[in-house]
């Protein structure tokens, strides 16, 4: 049974090191590769992806699979192997039920939604796109159906992103969350707003930079074993725990994107640059889900970047870094600048108080044409309606509504939830670390984080996928995962700067 | 059979995939990749070298080759099809001849003979190295005899290398064009030395990048399908014909290695941008050999870039970006001073009237201890009295003479003539191109450099490894690899600078 154990590893092994191969054509891709190069590129991509997939789902992969299950169920469930054998079996299963002409096909759709997808965005023209969202919903009920039978026909797709997490678990969470997080919205539009022009000013992209590499060196973002590279869309990917990368765009007139923009992709590193090492060329050796990671970064961006403690000490190095830009601009008009609330379209550039509204309403509506209550061309009006409802502003234009992200052309339906799933994680460790560690504000006003960072490693990163997300957070907090954190945390820090 | 084509291309493309991404792990590893990502680099490196492997020397790839190799006999001997099975077949061949045991130890070998060298070069230390090199010559006679019968044991490490080439030509070759090159450097040595102490001046970095650039840009290196980088050692690399990447080396106090370097790395670019795509994803999407590939590069480091002509057009340009460095020195002072020769200890800064000696001291040595008529113990003596013989000068240590290459701590036996050849490749086909386009150096001297890449891409490049070396060579040139035009080309450039 050693020898079948380490045959499997050392397949997996195998899977890991062409897993890290692809990461690098694909950072490269976004970052440096030559126009010319897409071509060779996707070809390069698409073969090492079925090498892979041939190898994950093979005859051999299968009988080890079926040897060593029974014989980890004699081991500790909180050991390596145990683990790894149940997440792996979890793996297989997944992938050896879902027929190869699915995924050919799929494929192919995808590619063309995508391509059909980004006309339409830029021709605001819904109607272009929506034969394509049908077929992309087709397809994943098909395939939730390789999965029959479920308790929910999303619950298949969820779990691509969320490991074990059920739809009626997200929907009682968010249902929890969303009447509260509305009502704090319509008491704040309701106050005197808050000026964050001076955010929008010209700021030297190299200052910029370097302020942003100056923060997270003193998160303790290891350079050693990382770097920092432009990108449109930024990203951080690994080739390994020891080269954790990050991508940071820089918008020369907004400082904004690339203040929190780095912080953010710097929690996604730290994540993944704390697994420990036994885990190394091993699956578990990453994240133990989307909303945990997601849960790093956003701590990193929001509940440290967005806080007043944190620009207590920062915020006069910013100044001395941009002095004609901020000098004249108190700390308390900086703070309350970085976190206005202002209902608006986009996701991506959404406040803390509003962001999770914009996810509950890609759920619902996600969930709705999976069930088949909704019908694609009915999703512009669901859309608009659901703005009003929970943010009070109604998109003027499709590109601005239900066009704006990229998933549904990608097929990644299940993937909105873990964004705002994250945001909830994030508060949870943060008061269990608060009750820990009783002087943490204190600790960011002097500029230290390495007692964070300590926590955070022994806690949650070192054991990287080891353990299902609700297991880990469960683990950590005592609890699974829960909005009320998350609804005081806003309700605390709002209620401060708007008055309430 | 045309399936089993089909299928046989398919794996084919399966492994240039692979082997770009390969190369994509080294090209990052050289450029971009922090110190800390060594360890998950090299296991990624050797878990897809042994992926490779395992695929290429697979039995469905040698069936299929038995089965192609008579059909492929019926076809038209120049078909890519035809070209294409006889390439792999041989390469199939030679592969699975080495036992896995032998890949194995030779690969532990190389790894400790390097790091020793990297140490016994840094205390001028070759009796620390001496018995890591006679195991490397130990497993290359054991190499050589997987291959036996054969006219020389040093014809399976030369095939390596230069395909189809025999140790008999390299030598008849050699033994033709030393005596030339040596009296050649004799009599410019009775002659006054020239100045080129200009050259060794402060010059801003930027300045010298962004000159390489615009030269290069203006050779047609092709930006849409190419970029360039720093590194320690410059090389050029490919990811598919249409991403070719250079990388560049810049001493600001040294105008030269960023100058001819760039030039350099731009011809091997050339070459693989210009391969037709028709051979896309097959392994003849590459240059014909070494030599051929190093013809191209040293064409435009030397024949254009170190030509009068050249510098008729660009000296002014330079003049103006250097004007505090250049403006007093005249274009007959800077050209005399690119082309100083002089008798230097170190191969890879060597002048082109002196390279070759280094070249064939080397492959003498090499071959005297693969026949075994010389003991690894008297390789120092040897080196350095040839190094008087052949250039007139004695290194003072070992440093500086016997341990200066990374050539043998690496195993590659074999590699050294190739760069030689490949200077006589490049007057070759230099002469064939100026009886093809007699107003050649006029178009050089009006900064017109589409003919000549024209020519090149007609003859040459998009042929890719279509057809062995000596055979694209006798096809272009009429000859195989002959030294004469190189030996013209030499007595009459440094005939005239230095007034013999």
């Amino acid at each position: 049974m050693e020898d079948k154990l380490t045959r499997f590893k050392s397949i997996l092994s195998d899977l890991v090191d062409l897993g890290h191969s692809m990461a690098l054509l694909g950072w490269d891709q976004q970052t440096y590769m030559p126009p010319g190069g897409a071509e060779d590129r996707g070809n390069i991509q698409s073969t090492l992806s079925r090498l892979s997939h041939e190898k994950f789902t093979s005859e051999e992969m299968g009988s080890l699979i079926e040897d060593l299950v029974p014989y980890a169920g004699t081991l500790d469930p909180d050991s390596i192997d145990a683990c790894l054998v149940k997440a792996v079996k979890k793996q297989y299963d997944k992938q050896t039920r879902v027929p190869a002409e699915w995924v050919v096909e799929n494929a192919k759709a995808t590619t063309l939604a995508h391509h059909v997808w980004e006309q339409a965005r830029a021709e605001k023209n819904f109607d272009k796109f929506c034969p394509h969202l049908e077929h992309m919903i087709q397809l994943r009920r098909e395939y939730a159906d390789f999965f029959a039978p479920y308790d929910h026909v999303y619950d298949p797709l969820l779990d691509n992103f969320e490991r074990g997490m059920k739809t009626a678990e997200v929907q009682a969470i968010f249902n929890d969350l969303r009447p509260q997080q509305v009502e704090l919205i319509r008491s704040i539009s309701e106050q005197p707003q808050v000026d964050d022009s001076f955010l929008h000013q010209p700021f030297p992209e190299k200052d910029q930079w370097a302020f942003g590499v100056d923060v997270i060196t003193c998160f303790g973002y290891d350079w050693d074993h990382g770097r920092q590279d432009k990108a449109v869309h930024p990203f951080c990917t690994n080739f390994g725990i020891g080269d954790v990368r990050i991508t940071t765009r820089v918008d020369p007139n907004w400082v904004n994107p690339a203040l929190f923009g780095t912080m953010h992709e710097n929690g996604h590193a730290l994540y993944e640059m704390g697994v420990d090492r036994s885990l190394a060329r091993l699956p578990l050796a990453t994240g133990a889900s989307m909303a945990v990671h997601e849960s790093q970064s956003r701590m990193y961006e929001n509940l440290i970047g967005r806080s007043l403690p944190f620009w207590k000490f920062y915020y006069p190095r910013l100044q001395e870094v941009f002095p004609s830009q901020l000098g004249n601009v108190s700390l308390e008009t900086f703070y309350k600048g970085i976190n206005k609330v202002h209902p608006s379209f986009i996701r991506v550039e959404a406040d803390e108080a509003t962001y999770n509204l914009h996810i509950m309403l890609r759920l619902e509506l996600e969930i709705a044409m999976m069930e088949g209550s909704l019908e694609a061309g009915d999703l512009p009006e669901a859309w608009n309606s659901r703005m009003q409802d929970y943010l009070g502003v109604t998109p003027p234009d499709d590109a601005l509504g239900v066009l704006q992200d990229v998933h549904w052309s990608s097929g990644l339906m299940g993937y909105f939830p873990t964004y705002a799933l994250g945001n909830l994680v994030s508060v949870q460790l943060w008061e269990r670390m608060q009750a820990d560690m009783p002087d943490m504000e204190e600790q960011i006003e002097r500029g230290e984080f390495a007692s964070i960072l300590g926590w955070l490693r022994e806690k949650v990163h070192r054991h990287g996928a080891k353990y299902e997300p609700q297991d880990l957070i469960q683990r950590v907090t005592g609890s699974t995962i829960n909005p009320q954190p998350y609804v005081r945390y806003l309700k605390s820090k709002f209620g401060a700067i708007y008055e309430l």
